[in-house]
């Protein structure tokens, strides 16, 4: 089988308070990323800012961007510019008072992607669902150079639904722009088994599906959070090919085959041997 | 919270050519493990034969079993006379010329379960498509004791969506019986490579689920097939409990303490915030 060569890069940052700073490392890091080769350069979540929802506190809604609006300026014309795609994870006021927690998918034309997050969680130090409407727009892909490409943010990568949803939509890499952290009084134990955790269940989205899996976290200590880093590209049987540290800011550039995809489901044949006739249920909350 | 323990055995076994005989070692073994307090032990897939399905051949429909037959009845009276659970996956005949894989669920009542595996396998030294109908029973759970177990059988568990649903119809612990291996060529690479991949998607569904795994694969070579042992057992949030060695016959004797699955949950409600609105299309075989 030919091989199908995709470079991505994964940009790992700690943020600071300023959002024009982060906006300026960022557009620094994707530029070293584009001279280094990378077609695809995925940004952390919400990557404009130190992460908003350790409280419920409406001065973060000022943190918003609207759409168009700095990142979609900066760096559409960065991805212009180095013919590359960017991935920016942002913080998008949609109208007065409805604010999502979005990804925009930005090339040389411009913003030709837009995803928002469907599933909003709300734990402690995690208070999204006071500032972040559920998206609305579906598991969806789009098409970046030759591949296509599925966004998902966060915690949409504890649910195999969103990962299998967007892989049915023609996706051949998910990415998973990522905060999430450990707190101080963590053990190591705990942190291994959290991290480990967060790793494994993006493993399997990539085994399930047949896809390269790749999350961009954030490192850093904000507030009572310390970001893990960790971020990682798998492939589609689930291997690591690349993992960065705990603490360390980091640039990810991977190398994807995205024949594997193919290749490993001809092996893997799950995708032929689903029980669709047997699925309908997944749409109840609870079956009892 | 207050515990609910529940012991159960898992039993990896290598098979010999006559039924009987295996029938005879899974007997000793349960016995052993209900000495040992084990309150639900479960047999490997297919436990009363070597693999049937490396080749396509009408003569190995002999080995099936209708239900009542030797399997419900010894095994029947054997957790009866411990009072014990057993869960003895066997290849049955259901109707001449119709077969399952299907995994029956004893107790001191007898057969309080039947389970007939949904997802069929066909793949090299796999061919199971030519000898199994799939199941019609759908994703259930059955009820030993206080708790209220999921059976689902090997290929199976490459699908999250029989994981789920299993999980919504109420299971606390999935039970994996399960016949996958090596072949003589593969490489130390690829041979760790599978096992990653068998052991970190059956991690996955406890994590998304908030459910104990426990998976149970046979050991020992069979014609072309090295089978790889490794069963396990992982907690609700996906770590590892307690995993055999992939080349000796062991019983794992594992406490699963059931108020975990309610405290998992609490801390990561995953199960609260799927979006049931905009899973509709799980029932597709592409979405393109």
């Amino acid at each position: 089988m030919q091989s199908d060569l995709l470079r991505i890069g994964l940009i790992q940052m700690a943020c600071e308070e300023s959002p024009e700073r982060n906006l300026e490392k960022a557009t620094a890091r994707i530029e070293r990323a584009a001279a280094d080769g990378a077609q695809i350069v995925c940004l952390q979540e919400l990557y404009r800012s130190r992460y908003p929802c350790q409280s419920e506190d409406d001065n973060k809604f000022e943190l918003a961007e609207p759409i168009p609006g700095p990142s979609s300026e900066v760096l559409g014309r960065l991805a212009a510019a180095r013919r590359i795609a960017i991935i920016a994870p942002i913080f998008e006021r949609r109208a007065p008072g409805l604010y999502h927690n979005s990804a925009l998918v930005l090339d040389s034309s411009g913003v030709v992607g837009l995803y928002r997050k469907m599933h909003i969680p709300d734990d402690p130090g995690y208070y999204e669902k006071f500032y972040f409407t559920p998206g609305d727009r579906d598991f969806t892909t789009h098409r970046v150079g030759s591949a296509r490409i599925g966004v998902l943010i966060c915690w949409d990568q504890w649910f195999p639904e969103a990962a299998r949803l967007t892989a049915l939509s023609g996706a051949q890499i998910l990415f998973f722009p990522t905060a999430i952290g450990w707190t101080a009084e963590m053990s190591a134990h705990t942190r291994r088994r959290l991290f480990e955790g967060w790793e494994t269940i993006q493993r399997s989205h990539a085994i399930a599906n047949g896809v390269f899996v790749a999350a961009v976290n954030r490192v850093g200590i904000e507030g009572a959070l310390e970001f893990w880093g960790g971020s990682f590209v798998c492939d589609p049987f689930g291997e690591l090919i690349a993992r960065a540290s705990h603490d360390q800011e980091e640039t990810l550039i991977v190398d994807c085959d995205l024949a594997c995809v193919e290749h490993t489901r001809r092996n893997w044949p799950f995708l032929r041997d689903r029980r669709i006739d047997a699925y309908g249920d997944l749409t109840l909350r609870f079956r009892t």
